[in-house]
């Protein structure tokens, strides 16, 4: 089975609702984050802005437990689907990319 | 509206199946190659790799046409629902995430 590539820094990682398909969050890992989401079964990612190893859910109770995980073909992006016990995003909102753009028209 | 913000540096791209709902590929946008999948309707990245601009499908005839598109709650991350002409994936198959990682059993 192929492991990540830590090499080229964090690892990218998308979540996604596993009932609803929905894109929840994007978030980073680094080694440690990572195998501590492989062993507590809940995400646990790498904040960039923090520079802290973080919990998804600590402070909220919004954790969210992995059901299934999956690598991509070059071994540096994730994608996760969750069970979420509440809102991934931090403004309350179910997900993170609530913000619509608009497109043009007539293409 | 709001806008994307280049100031953190590269915009991380979520590419998700207009009509499955699953995620092909995350790629990467500069403010440029932002411009050009508004402008075009198709997706444009930023190659990190090559250090290039990226329309996706120019080589293999694989484009995405972009239906809808959201930016995440701080602005540096955008989602989008596509059109895909054939495979997402430089491998040949659909999604780039296509290695299922093992979970541990019985959490």
């Amino acid at each position: 089975m192929k492991t990540p590539d830590f090499s080229k820094g964090l690892l990218t990682s998308v979540v996604v609702d596993d009932q609803t398909g929905d894109v929840l969050m994007v978030a980073w890992m680094n080694r440690e984050s990572y195998q501590k989401t492989l062993a507590t079964g809940q995400t646990w990612f790498w904040s960039r802005s923090r520079q802290e190893l973080w919990h998804k859910g600590e402070t909220s109770g919004n954790t969210q437990e992995v059901k299934r995980m999956w690598l991509d073909c070059d071994q540096d992006t994730l994608l996760l689907r969750v069970k979420s016990a509440g809102p991934a995003c931090h403004t309350g909102k179910r997900s993170c990319f609530f913000e619509e753009l608009e497109l043009r028209k007539g293409k």
